[in-house]
């Protein structure tokens, strides 16, 4: 789901992003509105029931403009920033993993330390993800609703 | 999702059914494939983590076809059959829910039983229930992975 606000080059980080998931064996949701009111770019959960949240951030001004990234923490066992090739990697917090992608694809150049989440939390957030990803999938076949 | 078995009429119900359950507070899943094989036509999950499955008859050699429907009873919370208005709803078992529905929405004449899932099949279902409907809404924005 491509937002009006999203910039043509969070939208290719995004789509290479949600491959990589995918090729990792995480089922991927973008845009996750969590119940804090805060979004999670790319949220993914694997077959043991982990979750993951990539924070995409398209260029410099992009990341200077929201530095809520330590929110999400809570919400997922691993975390890692995407960005796109000519992004200054070097501002980046280096506690987190770090992706880099296009539309095609995206590589992990950093793997995220992992921080599992509490069980009753990891309920919650898969209870949420599942009724989320079921009414986007829902929309894509009859919007009428 | 309508694959090319399902008929017009089976996709009416669907449709209808999608409605209800969203009515009713659950996000809906069609076609949900569970690991035994077996496939519920239309599941849902409410934000309680209830879940409910319904098999879809859309007429009485449909419903003589394949009368394993007491396999689904170990995946939900709430079991109902859904048919067309012109089906003949006496062949069909007593103790399940029952709802008759048709492209613009549903309606249940007959609540089910609820049989409470233990625990951890809840948390399996809930996990591979998010899984499927993420792949799901993702191969409606990238059908190139």
């Amino acid at each position: 789901i491509v937002d009006g606000r999203q910039s043509p080059t969070a939208a290719a980080v995004q789509r290479g992003v949600c491959r990589l998931l995918i090729h990792m064996g995480f089922a991927p949701l973008t845009e996750f509105s969590l119940k804090t009111g805060r979004r999670i770019d790319v949220a993914g959960i694997n077959a043991k029931g982990e979750i993951i949240a990539v924070e995409i951030k398209s260029s410099l001004t992009d990341f200077r403009a929201d530095q809520k990234w330590e929110d999400y923490l809570d919400f997922c066992d691993r975390f890692f920033f995407a960005v796109p090739m000519e992004f200054p990697r070097d501002v980046l917090p280096e506690e987190t993993g770090l992706i880099v992608a296009d539309q095609f694809g995206a590589e992990i150049l950093r793997d995220s330390p992992e921080d599992r989440l509490p069980a009753a939390r990891r309920k919650a957030v898969t209870l949420l993800f599942a009724r989320v990803a079921a009414r986007r999938a829902h929309l894509a076949i009859d919007s009428g609703v």
